[in-house]
């Protein structure tokens, strides 16, 4: 199944033709009569796409699209409208409203079909990292983009500069971007020094030979690194139906059949700078979220998910190389009294500068970990029990040796640590694996060490 | 700039002339003579593509192949070959060691650039999520998939059963995948109960309708929700260089342009199912690594860096509103001696056992999150001072009312927790914002609950 279209229209016959089409390219196809009832629908069952009537028994193709937008904001459902040719203005007003495109009677098949798959392609790659559930509620990806005015960078290609030229003197007075002219090899490569641009407009000719230049040229844009992200507005000098359908699928964003106009080429750019800012944001949350995944965000250290299985590879390791490999949980004195006396900001004050003495003072292949509230732990291979013993007295010392800075006080603050220290690799015996063993005993050791008086090392000994 | 081509060749007239053929298409070229100056160079520069000779000086193309993997194996670079037609033997041994192609000369520039577009492009999608730094390595994203026997499920396309029953019979003894023929219509319409296949395998007739018709269906299942992440293997039943460069273009992952060979098409088909696994483990690693963003992965609640968000836009809700919510900071009573006589996994026991007695006692709109080792938050919208005393001494009971459950013990463990309470919302004065004097207050609270004796509920009084 390809999919679920929602058809709007007021007149039977309107929507059976449609359905008709759309069901032998093998959509699913809903149906309702107004915007109420497409409302009531999509609430039902989320379709895929709406393509609905320019004007409707109540109210506008518009109406429809702010309608879908205020009740179901996270579903970013896209709408096609289709009108005649006389609805000039209207057509203007439902691009401005958020409307995909309006596509004119009488319609062709291989257009529509053709408009059909780029916005469904396009819906399904943007849902691939939103995931519909409660991870993405969580991490805001599901928050529409703020509606303020577009900036960013569009670029007119053109091999003919008169024409171009003559288009930027239309849209510069409306454009909410910077706007620029280049050759269409220079997009491929030349990057400009600020980046590369969001939004690429390429004329598309109707002779074989310039249409199949052009062609590539789109492929050539989706499959470089720098350019593929950037919106692709292709503008037809002369109507072409299966050269335009061809355009979508080889992956242009949007597209105009009629050639160059002022104000719907502003509406078209301005809807693509706000999806492309939208995915970049997306696409940013989603590096932010994996960094968090491995790392603790309060010290830049690692955390206890990442930690756990980078011990076990280093046992691993050492086990095979028949060498040794230290394992030190660390833990600071009394900080349950710092947060209490001074505050959550102070206790995240220590714990922030404690993550850089430790830093310090370990090598670049030891990992540091910070895998409880203030527990610290760190494994450092190839180190034997004496090595590790300096090292972790190095570390005590750096830490009781130098008060530690709190936010709004002048008076440094006195703070120690305890620490436990074990030494790999053990050989699996009994219930427990070598790693689990491992850090039991350094716990143990930590134990040991907070009861003698904190503020020291102290070795793991042989369980009795 | 459109990517950087390594070209390894030892004839110098050979590496010439593809040199110009790319750089006309705005490609950076490098060069090397035999294998071992190609490891070199990609040591000090990474490129995007290799495109070598089939034989060299010091080897054969596979041997390239296995030396990057061997010596770069998180870089999966695409190497691309161009041999003589006289050299089948060797080029299936090429396909069989990694090769992504092998050109057959004299070389058709529209076909070689199809082919390089379409191989860079491949990379630019996988690299996308494999953010060459720790996070990748950390979240074992860069670890190639397992090389043990693809299994999956291929699907042949025909119009013409007798053509593809004739494939089937002759792939069938070789291929290491469940094997099924199907309409091309039924690829985008019925989607099998055991999900979608990994890969298909389409016939691109060279008579214009019948090549309109097969580029329209490689679009479709590029567009499709089921079958976009699906590998599409076309078959050329006579060559056309054009026809093969667009059918690239529009997003086929392999072509063959000389028609069926049941030996060349399955190691084509296992190099796509191969890389069909490697990319839905990835999709899934980074799914996984989005959730543990936000959740505690011991006892699914949310994590502090999800909750302290969320806190603050219940605390704006109730403001707008004007009505007032609980806020709970609970921290299990003498839990580090828990860990430390019962060890880690006795811990772990612990803490997902008072998960699921949060989870039991609270509501589905309540905010329960793991902040630290054994703390917790709990939001309550729309709760008095006086209804969030009630449910946190129901908390209180039911943690100290039944033993815990240990692993490897019949004897259950008494735990007890304290709970600290406060009730917003707050008006923001002075220095601290509203909600992080709510969170003062619930861990003064806190801190009065333990002092007091622990096993209890403390409700916060307004600071003297």
């Amino acid at each position: 199944m390809q999919g679920t279209i929602l058809i709007v229209d007021t007149i039977a016959t309107n929507r059976i033709s449609l359905k008709v089409k759309l069901a032998s390219a093998y959509y699913k196809v809903a149906q309702a009569d107004d915007i109420r009832q497409a409302i009531a629908e999509v609430g039902r069952r989320p379709p895929d796409l709406v393509i609905c009537a320019l004007t409707l028994p109540d109210g506008t193709a518009s109406d429809l699209c702010k309608g879908l937008r205020d009740r179901f904001p996270s579903l970013q459902l896209p709408v096609l409208a289709i009108g005649n040719r006389d609805n000039a203005d209207s057509r203007l007003a439902a691009l401005e409203a958020g409307v995909s495109d309006v596509l004119l009677k009488p319609l062709d098949d291989t257009l529509l079909l053709g408009r059909v798959r780029s916005l469904i392609r396009a819906r399904n790659a943007a849902d691939e990292w939103q995931m519909r559930d409660d991870t993405t509620r969580a991490l805001g990806l599901a928050e529409p983009a703020a509606d303020y005015a577009p900036l960013g960078h569009c670029v007119l290609l053109h091999d003919n500069s008169a024409t171009t030229l003559g288009w930027a003197h239309g849209l510069r007075p409306r454009l909410r971007a910077r706007l620029s002219l280049a050759k269409p090899d220079d997009a491929i490569c030349e990057i400009p020094a600020d980046g590369p641009p969001d939004v690429f407009v390429l004329a598309l000719p109707s002779d074989p030979n310039g249409a199949t230049a052009a062609c590539r040229l789109i492929s050539a844009l989706r499959a470089n690194a720098h350019t593929r992200h950037a919106g692709l507005l292709v503008v037809q000098l002369s109507p072409n139906t299966a050269l335009a359908a061809t355009a979508l699928d080889l992956g242009a964003d949007d597209l105009m059949t009629d050639g160059f106009d002022a104000a719907e080429m502003t509406l078209r750019l301005h809807a693509l700078l706000r999806r492309k800012r939208t995915a970049d944001q997306l696409r940013a949350t989603v590096r932010t979220g994996l960094k968090a995944a491995v790392f603790d965000p309060l010290t830049g250290l690692h955390n206890r998910r990442y930690a756990m299985p980078h011990l076990a590879r280093i046992a691993e390791r050492a086990q095979e190389t028949d060498r040794p490999f230290a394992v030190m949980v660390a833990d600071l004195d009394h900080f349950k009294q710092i947060n209490d006396q001074f505050g959550h900001a102070a206790g995240d004050a220590v714990l922030v500068q404690t993550a850089q003495r430790l830093r310090d003072n370990l090598r670049g292949m030891d990992l540091i970990a910070r895998i409880g509230g203030e527990e610290f732990l760190i494994v450092m291979p190839g180190t034997t029990m004496a090595e590790g013993e300096t090292a972790a007295a190095r570390l005590c010392a750096d830490i009781a040796g130098r008060g530690f800075h709190l936010p709004h006080s002048t008076q440094p603050l006195r703070v120690t640590i305890s620490i436990g220290l074990a030494v790999g690799p053990k050989r699996g015996e009994g219930q427990m694996d070598s790693v689990d063993r491992l850090l039991a005993e350094a716990d143990r050791a930590l134990y040991s060490a907070k009861v003698h008086g904190r503020n020291q090392v102290t070795l793991s000994r042989p369980a009795a």
